[in-house]
C-alpha cells in the first residue's frame, strides 16, 4: 500500500489555502465575523495522524537510546575517550535500529578536562561553596589562589569598573535569571559566563566566579563553555551553584571584606579527536534534497546529558524510525548525532564543511530538553505557505502553536541553514530546562516519558509532511 | 496592664468544656444531629489572637536568627571548631535578643569528620556516582577500595543472604522511600542507613552504599548517622545520591558483573567538645514548673542546615521573644540550642542529665524544617483538656488541626519526657523535607518565610496559653 498526498489533493489544497491567505489578509474584520467568510479547512492526511498518535502513544524507540545512552555511556565530554564511546555506542545502535549508510565523520579540537575543584571562603565567616570551573577555564595550581571578592551585579557594572577595583581580587558576578518558557533568559543573562572571564581577565583578575546560570536552588554548579579573546590570558573562571552565590551576596551584605580561596585545577591539549555519528533512511528519490535531523551526541562532564542532549538524538532518531516502519520516504532523512556541540558546535561546523553545499529540504535539530513542544516556527511560512499550514494542522492536536515570528533555532543546524537550508524549529518548553542544564543534575529522571512521546511524535507528523509522501515495502509495518 | 485569663473565666471554661466533654462522648449521634447538644464553645482569649496574629504577620526575629546563623556561621558539624563558633554565635545573638541566663552547658563526645570521597563505576560502564559518607562511617585509605557490587532491595534481604554472597563485596541497598506529610516513611525506610552498615559487616562485606534516604531527584547524597553495633568492624559506609543509586539499578540490571571504586576517606577522635547553648525569660513564679522548647544548633557537615535545624532553634527563639515583648509569664519559658544532636541526640541527653529532675510544664521541640504546622498533639489531651482545648482554638486559624493519636515527637526532648516532663509536639508538612534532609541542598533558599512566620505564630500561642498569663513590664512593648 502507498499513502502519500495525491498530488491533485495537494494542488487543490493549496490553492484553497493561498487563496484563504489572502482573503484573510485583505479582510480580517470580516473573517472574523462571517463563517462564510473562513479560510477553508486544512485537513491533516489520516495517515500522518495516524503515525503521530501511534508514537504519542506508544514510542519507545526514544527511551530505548536515553536511556541506553546515559546509562551504557553516561557523561561524554567533547574529544574525550567517553564522547569516543559513546560513538561506538551510537554507530551500533543506529546499525541495530535498521538505519543506512551508519558511519563517523571525525574531525580535530582541543580538549579540556576538569581536575579539583572547590571554593571556601576564608573570612570573614569560613565555609565551603559549591563551584565548578566553566569550559576553557584557566587551571589555578593544586593548591589554588586566595584573593578578595570584588562584586558586580552585571557584566556593564564590569566593564564600567576601574581596572584598579579588579586587578589582584577574584570578580565576583551576580544576576537575576528567572525561568522562561522559550528560554529567553539565556541570551541575555548568560552575559556573565560568556563574556565575564575575558572582561576579567584583561582587567587584571586574579579569577572570576559567577552566579551560575541557571533557574534553580541546588547546590549544583552550572558549567558552560567560554571563550577568552581579544587576547585575554586565561584566568581560573568557575560557576557557583545559585544558593551559594546568593550566600555569598549575603556575606558581602554585611560590609566586611570578603576573601575567598579558589581551586580550580584542569586542563588543555590540543589535537583531540571528535566526530559526528551519521546514519540514514534512504529515500526512493536520492537526488532529492535531504532532510537533516538531529541532536548533539556529546554532553558536559558533570552528568550523564539526558536533557542535553541525549533526548534530543533520540526524539530525532525514533521519528526517523516511524517513518522507516511505516515505509520508504521519498526525501533521505539524515540523522546526525553532533559531536562537541558543548565546546561550540564544532560538529555542526564540521557536518556543515563536508555537506553544507548538499541540497537540503530542511534542517531541524532538537536541543532543549524533552518537555513538551509548545510551539513551531519555519522558514516554510513565506517560502511554503500549504505546508505550513499542513504543519499546523498536523502539530495543532499536540497542543503544539504555531509562531509566525520564530527564527531558526539550533548551533548545530546553524552553520547548514547559513549556507541556504530552510529550516523548522520544534520548540520545547523550557520553564525548567535551566533548573538542571550543564549540571550534575542533568539525569534520566529529569525526563518524563509522556511528553518525550508528545515530542517524537510531533517530529514523526513533521517527517511525515516533509519527507515527501512514504511508500510501504514489501515487509509488514513494524512499529514496536 | 496585665492580661491574662482571669481565675473565674478559666474555672467557667473548664468547667463547661469539661461537661462538653463529657456530653459529646455520651451522645455524638445526638450532638450532631442536634445544636442544642454541642459543646459551649470554646473562645480564644483576644490577647493570645494577637500575639499569635502579630507573629504570623510581622515576625522578623526567625529569620535574623535562620539567617544570621546560615550565613555568618554556615555548617555546624557536631563537636567541630565550627560549632564551637555556633555556640558562641547563639551565646551573643540570644544576649542581644534580651534573654536572661544565657550560657553554654558542655559536654565531651567523639568527633567523626569527612575527608575525600568518591564512587565510580569500574566496569562495564566506567562513569562516576555521587557520593557521602555516612556518619561515623569508616573510612578507606586514600587510594579507596575496589570491589563487585551485591545487590539487595531491603535491609531484611541482606540480613536473610548467605555471608559468602556477601563476603569481600560491595552491598548495596535500594529501598523506596517516597515523600508523606507526616514524614513517616523515614522510620521504615530509614533502616538501610541505620542497620544496613552493621549488618554488611558483620557477613565480612567489604563495604556499602545505600539509596540515599529522601525523595528528591538530585545529585546530593543524604548522610545521616549510623552505629556499628554488636561488635561489628566499622566498614566504609556510604549513600548514593537517588539519581546515582537509579542508575546503578539500571546498569545491574544489564545483568554483567558491576565492579565499583570507592574512596570514602574520614577520621574519629574521642573527647571533642560539643555543648548546649541556653537562655530564658524569667517567669514571675520562679518556682513554677519550667517551659522548655527549643531545637538544635548542630548540622550535619554538607550544607548550612537552614531546615535541619536553625529554622527550629529560630522558630522557637522568636516565639519566647514575642512572649517577652508582651511582658513577663508567670512560668519561666527555657531555650535550648542543643548541641550534637546529628550524632545521636548527645545535647538531648546532656540536658536530660543536668536538668531532667527539674519540674518541667511542658517539653516541645522543633525539628522537622520551617514549612507550615499542620497539625499538633500533646500529652495535654490526657492531663488537661481544657487547655488541649484552648490550644485547639488557638491554633485552628491557622489551619492547624488536633491529632489526638499523636505521640511525643523529638530526639532532643525525648530524654527530658521519659524522665516525666508533659509534652507538646507541634507537626509540621513533611512534604519535601526528606528532598533535603541532611544533604548539600539544606540551605537557606529551602525556607519560605511566610511558612517560617506560621510556625512562629503557632509556638507564640501555645507559649502564650501555656506560659500562664504575660503581665506587662513597665516598659512599651516592643514587638519590632
Amino acid at each position: 500500500m502507498t499513502w502519500r498526498f495525491s498530488l491533485r489533493t495537494r494542488l487543490i489544497m493549496n490553492r484553497l489555502i493561498i487563496t484563504a491567505f489572502f482573503l484573510a489578509s485583505a479582510a480580517p474584520a470580516l473573517s472574523q465575523q462571517s463563517t462564510a467568510s473562513l479560510p477553508p479547512p486544512v485537513l491533516v492526511d489520516p495517515n500522518v495522524a495516524a503515525l503521530r498518535d501511534d508514537a504519542l502513544e506508544g514510542d519507545h524507540y526514544a527511551w530505548d537510546v536515553v536511556e541506553g545512552l546515559t546509562t551504557e555511556v553516561g557523561q561524554r565530554l567533547a574529544a574525550t575517550d567517553a564522547e569516543a564511546r559513546a560513538r561506538e555506542w551510537g554507530v551500533q545502535k543506529l546499525k541495530t535500529m535498521g538505519f543506512s549508510n551508519v558511519h563517523i565523520e571525525p574531525f580535530t579540537m582541543p580538549v579540556w578536562t576538569r581536575g579539583a575543584e572547590s571554593a571556601e571562603i576564608v573570612s570573614p565567616f569560613p565555609q565551603k561553596l559549591a563551584v565548578a570551573a566553566l569550559g576553557y577555564s584557566g587551571s589555578t595550581s593544586p593548591a589554588g589562589v586566595t584573593g578578595e571578592i570584588v562584586y558586580f551585579d552585571s557584566v556593564d557594572a564590569l566593564r564600567a569598573a576601574p581596572d584598579s577595583a579588579v586587578k589582584g581580587r577574584i570578580v565576583f558576578i551576580d544576576h537575576h535569571m528567572m525561568p522562561a518558557q522559550d528560554g529567553s533568559g539565556y541570551g541575555q543573562f548568560g552575559a556573565p559566563r560568556r563574556q565575564g572571564p575575558t572582561i576579567a581577565s584583561r582587567k587584571g583578575a586574579l579569577a572570576i566566579v559567577i552566579r551560575s546560570i541557571g533557574t534553580d536552588h541546588h547546590r549544583n554548579p552550572h558549567t558552560g563553555v567560554q571563550y577568552f579573546t581579544d587576547g585575554a590570558t586565561p584566568i581560573p573562571a568557575g560557576a557557583l551553584a545559585v544558593p551559594d552565590a546568593e550566600q555569598l551576596v549575603r556575606i558581602l551584605k554585611r560590609g566586611k571584606p570578603v576573601t575567598m580561596h579558589l581551586t580550580l585545577v584542569s586542563q588543555r591539549s590540543e589535537g583531540a579527536r571528535s566526530g559526528n555519528v551519521i546514519a540514514e533512511v534512504p529515500g526512493r528519490d536520492p537526488k532529492a534534497p535531504v532532510i537533516l535531523i538531529g541532536g548533539h551526541l556529546d554532553s558536559w562532564d558533570l552528568a550523564t546529558g539526558a536533557i542535553d542532549d541525549a533526548s534530543g538524538v533520540a526524539i530525532t532518531t525514533a521519528a526517523a524510525r516511524h517513518i522507516m516502519d511505516a515505509g520508504r520516504p521519498l526525501r533521505t532523512i539524515r540523522i546526525v548525532w553532533f559531536g562537541a556541540e558543548e565546546p561550540g558546535g564544532l560538529g555542526g561546523k564540521a557536518y556543515a564543511e563536508a555537506h553544507g553545499k548538499e541540497p537540503h529540504a530542511i534542517a531541524a535539530e532538537s536541543d532543549f530538553g524533552a518537555d513538551r513542544i509548545w510551539r513551531f516556527s519555519s522558514q516554510l511560512m513565506k517560502t511554503d505557505p500549504p505546508t505550513y499550514a499542513q504543519l499546523t494542522a498536523a502539530l495543532a492536536p499536540l497542543g503544539i502553536t504555531k509562531n509566525d515570528n520564530g527564527d531558526a533555532d539550533g548551533t548545530d543546524v546553524e552553520p547548514t541553514v547559513a549556507a541556504g537550508a530552510p529550516w523548522i524549529s520544534l520548540n520545547q518548553d523550557g520553564t525548567r530546562y535551566f533548573d538542571w542544564h550543564h549540571t550534575p543534575d542533568d539525569t534520566l529522571d529529569k525526563i518524563d516519558p509522556a511528553q518525550l512521546r508528545q515530542n517524537v511524535a510531533a517530529w514523526t507528523a513533521m517527517l511525515a509532511i516533509l519527507s515527501g509522501g512514504i511508500e510501504s515495502g514489501p515487509k509488514q509495518l513494524k512499529r514496536r
